[in-house]
Order: C-alpha cells, then structure tokens, then sequence
C-alpha cells in the first residue's frame, strides 16, 4: 500500500517462467492498477505481455494509462491493431490521446480505423492541440446542463454519464450558445430540491482555463484556486474540456525536473533514459560551451604568464576565487528562478531583488573575505595581499551576485525561460569574469610593490 | 482569472487612502478568495486589515488561509482574540491548526478559551503531529457511516455534514471498531438505490495514509493512486481524518522547493525571506565549506610552486580541470537526485545506475579531451602535453562521475536526504581530488621531460 515500499517482482517473474496463468491471474487481481505498472515496469517486455493478457480490457487499458511513456510505448507495438483499439476505447480521452501519440503513423491509421466514430473524433481533436496547452491535458469527456433545466434533469444526465466520465466532480451549465455560465457540484445534486431550476442553484463565478494556456500556467491555477477540477473554453468562453488535478501533478513534477535538468545542464528527457548516447548528447553542449568558457579563461590567464611565473602565489588563489564567484552566483540564480516559478516575485519590484541579493552578497563577502584574509596572514605571512585579495573577492562575489540575479529577471521580462541562466551562462561568465578582475587587481598590485 | 496576470493593488489602495468602505467591499466582492490574498500580499498590514474588516468573516477566513505563513501571522497579531476566533471557527481544522501554530502562545491561549470544544480538541489533536506527516495535513472533517447502515442512511448523513466538509469526494465506510473498511463515491449516493446496504455498494480495497507517514511519500501516494482525497488511518487502522490533493501540490511545491535550495547550498526557508541577515546565514554554512575546501586545494597547489613557477602552462588549465569536473559531478548527482525523487531509481540495481554514469562520462570524456588535445596543439604546439592533459581529464571526468552518482545513491541507501549531496560535498571534493590528480600527473610528465 505504502509507495516507498517497491515490490519486488521476483514472484511474478516466477509465475511467467512457469506458464502459470491461473497463478498470474491469481496474484495481480488483489492489487491496485498503478501497483500492477509498477511491477510491469520491473519485466520485460515480453513478460509485461504475458501478464497484460491476463487482465481485462478495463484493467490493462488502466495499467497502461499508469506506465511510463516509453514502457507503454513498447508495449503497444506488440498488440495487435484491434487490442490496441479495445484498450483506447475503455480510457479516458486525454490517456488515449496520450497513447495514440505514441504509436507509428501506420498503426495510428489502422487503430483509428477500428475506433467508434466519436472516440475517433474526440481523439484526433485532442491531437491537434500542443502537448504543453491546457488542451493536450484536458480530456473532453464532462457533464454539462443548459441552465434552464432542472436539477432532477440534472440527475438524470449525471445518473446516464457515471459510466464513461471518472472522478465527476462537478457538472458546468451552459447557456444555449454553448458558454460555460457556471457550475453545480455532485453534492448540490444529493442535497438540493429535484424541482429548482439549475440557473438558481449553480455558482456563477466560475474559473475556467483557456484552452491554449502553457501547462505550467494552469498548474498555478489549480494551485491557487484550490478546484479538484477546471472546466476548458475556447476562444468563444464556449465549455470543450475539463482537467482533473490528478493529472496537474504530473505537470508540476515535470515542470520541477525541467528546471532540475536546466540547473545540472541537461534536458528531462534524459530522467529514465536508457542510452547512453542520448544521455551524452543532452548534457554535452553545456560542458562544451562551459568547457569553451573555462578555455578562454585559460587564454586570459597566458596574458598574465610573466606576473603568475613571478609570483605563483597568485594562482594558488583562483579556484578560491573563481569556485566562491560560481557558488554565489549559482545561490542568486537558484533562489531567484525558484521564486520566480512559485509565483513569489513581484515584477514591479525587481530592482529591489537584486538590491537584496547585493547586500547579501556584501555580507558574505565581508565573511568570506575575512577567512581568506586570515588564511593568508598565517600562511604567508603577508597582511598586504590579504588586504588585496578581501578587497578582490568583495568586488567578484558583488558582480557574481549581480548577475545571477539579474540575468533570471531579465529573461522572465523577455519571456524566456529565467531557468536556462541557472546553468551554462551565469556559472562560466562568472569563472570567467571573476578571473579577469582578480589578475588584474592582483598583478597590478604586486608589479607596484 | 488568469493567474499569470498579476491584479496591481493600486486602484485598491486608493479606495483605501480615501477611507472608502463601500467602495472597497464592491471592489472585493466578486473577486475569489484566492485573488483577494494576491492583491492583499502588496498591500502592508494596515492596509490589509481594513481590506480584511470589509469582508464577512467566511470570506475572511477563505483568505487568510491563502495568504502565505508570514503575512497571515502579521495580520493575526492586529486583530482580536475574538475576531481570531472567530475566524478559525469558520476554517476546515487544518488549515486553523496551520493557523493557530502561528499565534505567541499567549494569544493560542486565549484564543482556545474562546472556541467551541468540539473545534478546539480538533485542533489540538491535529497540532501535536509533526508538521512534516499526513497528520500535519490532514483534516479531521469527514464523513463516515457504518457499514451495515442502508444508502438512504449514507445520503441523511452526507446531507447534514455537507455544510461542515469543504471538497466532499467520498463517504468513509467503518465498521463497529471504527476501522476503515470502504468507501463510497458521492456519485454512488445520486446513482445507487436508497434501499441497498452500505456495505454491498461500497469499494472494498480502500488506500489509506497512515498517519505517521512523512509528506513526501504521502504526495507519492497521491500521485501514484490518482486519487483527489484519501483516508487517514491510526496504527489500529482506525479513520482519524482525511488529506485532500489540493494540499499535496503544496507539498510536492514544499519538496521541490527544499531540493533546489539545497543545491544552491541554502534552505527554502529563505524564499521569500526579507532579512538579509536570515538569508545569508542560511547561505553561509555551505559558501564556507566550499571555500574552505578550495582552501585546501590552494594549499595543495603550493607543494607544487616549483613546478607551476617552471611550468606556468600548467595553471592555465587548472580551471578548465576542475570546472569540468565540478560540472560533471553536478550533473551526474543532480539526475540521480531528480530520479531518486521521482521513485524512478530501482534500489536493487544501484550498480547499473552508476555504471551508465561511466559510460556517459567516459563518452563526454572523449569529446571534451579532444577539445582539449585540439586548443593545446594550436596553441602551444604541444601534441605530447595536449595528450597528456586529454588522459587526465578522462581521469578525472570518471572520479567526478562515480562520486557524482554514488554519493546520493548510498545517501538513499543509508536513509539520508540525496538532495544534500548535490551541495557543497561533491562539488568541492570534485574540485579538489581533481587538483589533485592534475598537478600529480602533469608535474611528473614534465619534471621527466
């Protein structure tokens, strides 16, 4: 029952290996669908079939619906055309659309072929919508009541749709042209009178998502308005979906690893992957262009070649200074692009965030100024180039704070995502810039004494 | 409607200035509670208070429970101990505890003493589980009948708590020991017919949360099940309360949150912190560690003054080296981390988890060595220190690697939270060995040639 605990598949294995199929029957009935996909996800894909055929329709359509997209994807292609199309029959709208998307063009048009007109229709309406809108998340499958109907036909409309729409939460009203004017809730049918008229019972002011809005905007919305479910209008305010809450879960832990991946310099797409290649690929162009960054930094420092032979004391203190600047300028980033997707920053305000990240950055450099101070009093005895080197950091983590946390603010203004400064641009130009005011600063300094 | 548009408080206040009470409560009244909080989240507090005296004390409690934890606590301390009071009658226990924890224990005093019993023993109860468990989440209102009660019986009871329960989804079954046995869908109650049993309609294999369980893997469960509210459960299995899924996306927020601060090297206690002093403490601890690791690698350097005062080409390279092998590492413990979160790791096979880790270092390895190899051989004409130099970054590409990815794997293992190990650890120690193992190799090379 409890999701930490993986249960492991050894038994199951057991039972395939052995041609047991009253056994395998036997052993997946008690559980729950998404606890059968977990254990699916553990077997092989011919094994996941032997198991898969052992469930009904309903049942296998469910643990499909549950799988990871590759998995499923997998799978499918060994079903035949017409178990494909008796599984996409029994799932909701929005989960066979997710399926159809991932089969072959060819056996797309073959499945469809075999579909109900109208969950075809449903489906390759879904389909034209973005994967990332709030259309590629809505299904269409809902309950709706003109508001001039009564609750009793309310009823009867709930009592014929129970079969084919899950989790009914709410029931929208519309008006004759089709838009969405307000919404009753399944209990307001238990307890309200059968002879009121929908329009008197309903609450008008109702929040509805536009059906070409960014999946990520949605979630806001549903975390702020609190709803188990949002009703879908077009253009027109017209009623063409809903979405359920269960599925903006998903959303927000994805839009979470997209920003995780854009931190570490890779994609989300690599979360799961199995090759190796891919993953090389999608984490390669930010350590080459970091690597680009750093070998400039390289180039620089050969110009300081005569002054660091001179005095080789001075390279002993770039990692200190070039790692601090990073650290700080990673900490503005993080912390900005965080609040930034939480909805915390106000953009009225944003001169006074990075000035916050400024005085932060001051007293930290005056901390880690002073240790470095310290460090190098004991060590070389040098008061001077302590003194030099407090002042030089002060000056680098003060431009490493700047940038980290103005460079995520300056992207959300131009509507480009503020998560991409988190990685490649603001850690390099950091390295790099930090480098050239310290060699500077310092050689300048030690030439003159 | 839309939440990306944020609603400027200027219009607001100035009805505010004009000490315009009727035009305030037009104003906030057909906004929903949720947007009546942004707006009051820029107003300061005495701006929030008359806004807060124009809404009736539903209203007023709906938005207090929206306003995030530092600007309901400011508010709570300017009004009364019977406003408060007040207040927290109307809100779902949950959200009152989360309100009442915030209040000096003087003021929870008086404000208890004013409170009907029945709410105050709810609230009580609910504060004395950790504030990070499913009893920190849960509410007690719900709704439950036994299970040999008759449908008809269910719906009298759904009909007299519907005004106490927000977000009523399903009807509890019990049996005589207050054990949960089953569940009910609202929809059950509208479609099934009076006269059945409670116990023949109603959903035997229930999922339920026991009460100690940690958030994290309560949000798991969540998402895992589908499912809008679920059951909370004692040791005996006995119903003590239920969560509903609104509060779990803050939870998966919360999560996430906690991970990107921690690899930033801070607390999410800092987002949205206003003192400066709070968030550089909070950034401190990991800004020192760092830097004192880098210290280290400083003092490392120095045994090979010789050396880098011969070989000044040397130190060019030392950023390139050991900003790779930071990046690497953070990528490499990043993924694993993001993986771990999202149950995607299998325990049993954290050796192949690992071992893909080589093989994609060992690829970029390749990649980003022969940038190398190419930069020095242009550059200084070098094929033999170019070569030597594409050896060592294999090296340490590897070390970064297998550090990167075991460090949070054996963290899991070891039930330590991974997320730290994506900080301060394997960055600095990435940089240091990787000094390390540079300066040995390149200092042999040339000190033989």
């Amino acid at each position: 029952m409890e999701q930490t605990r993986i249960e492991d598949a050894g038994s199951l294995r057991a039972l395939i290996e052995a041609g047991d199929a009253p056994g395998i029957e036997e052993y997946l009935k008690p559980l729950h669908s998404a606890d059968i996909a977990d254990l699916l996800q553990q077997l092989d894909v011919e094994e996941q079939i032997v198991c898969l055929k052992r469930l009904d329709t309903q049942r296998a359509a469910e643990v499909l619906a549950e799988l990871d997209a590759k998995s499923g994807q997998a799978l499918l292609t060994l079903l035949s055309d017409h178990e494909v199309g008796k599984i996409l029959e029994e799932l909701p709208s929005d989960d066979a659309a997710d399926l159809m998307s991932s089969l072959t063009p060819e056996k797309t048009e073959r499945v469809e072929a075999l579909l109900p007109s109208e969950d075809r229709e449903d489906i390759q309406e879904l389909l034209e919508f973005g994967a990332n809108t709030a259309g590629g998340l809505m299904q269409v499958e809902r309950v709706s009541v003109r508001d001039d109907s009564t609750m009793q036909e309310a009823v009867d409309v709930v009592r014929r749709a129970a079969e084919d729409v899950e989790s009914l939460q709410r029931v929208y009203v519309v008006n004759e042209t089709g838009r969405l004017v307000g919404e009753l809730s399944i209990l307001d049918l238990v307890i309200k009178s059968p002879q009121a008229r929908v329009r008197d019972v309903m609450q008008r002011s109702t929040v509805a998502v536009p059906v070409d809005m960014e999946q990520k905007h949605v979630a806001a919305m549903f975390s702020k308005y609190d709803e188990f479910t949002l009703p879908v209008v077009d253009g027109q305010g017209r009623l063409v979906g809903r979405i359920t809450m269960d599925d903006i879960i998903d959303v927000i832990e994805e839009e979470a690893s997209k920003d995780f991946a854009r931190l570490a310099g890779t994609t989300d797409q690599e979360l799961g992957e199995t090759s190796i290649f891919k993953v090389s690929r999608s984490r390669l162009p930010w350590l080459v262009t970091g690597f680009v960054g750093e070998g400039l930094g390289a180039i620089l420092m050969s110009r300081y070649e005569a002054s660091l032979a001179t005095f080789v004391v001075l390279a002993f203190f770039i990692p200190m200074i070039i790692g601090t600047a990073g650290n700080i300028g990673i900490q503005a980033a993080v912390v900005v692009v965080r609040e930034l997707a939480l909805g915390q920053i106000n953009i009225y305000r944003m001169g006074r965030r990075v000035l916050k990240e400024l005085q932060v950055a001051f007293l930290n450099g005056l901390v880690l100024g002073g240790i470095l101070f310290a460090l190098v009093y004991f060590w070389r005895h040098d008061a001077a180039l302590g003194a030099l080197l407090w002042g030089t950091l002060l000056l680098v983590i003060f431009v490493a704070a700047f940038m980290g946390s103005s460079i995520p603010l300056l992207l959300h203004r131009w509507r480009v995502d503020p998560a991409i400064a988190t990685g490649p641009f603001v850690t390099v130009s950091n390295d790099v810039i930090g480098m050239a005011i310290y060699l500077t600063l310092a050689t300048a300094y030690l030439r003159t004494h």
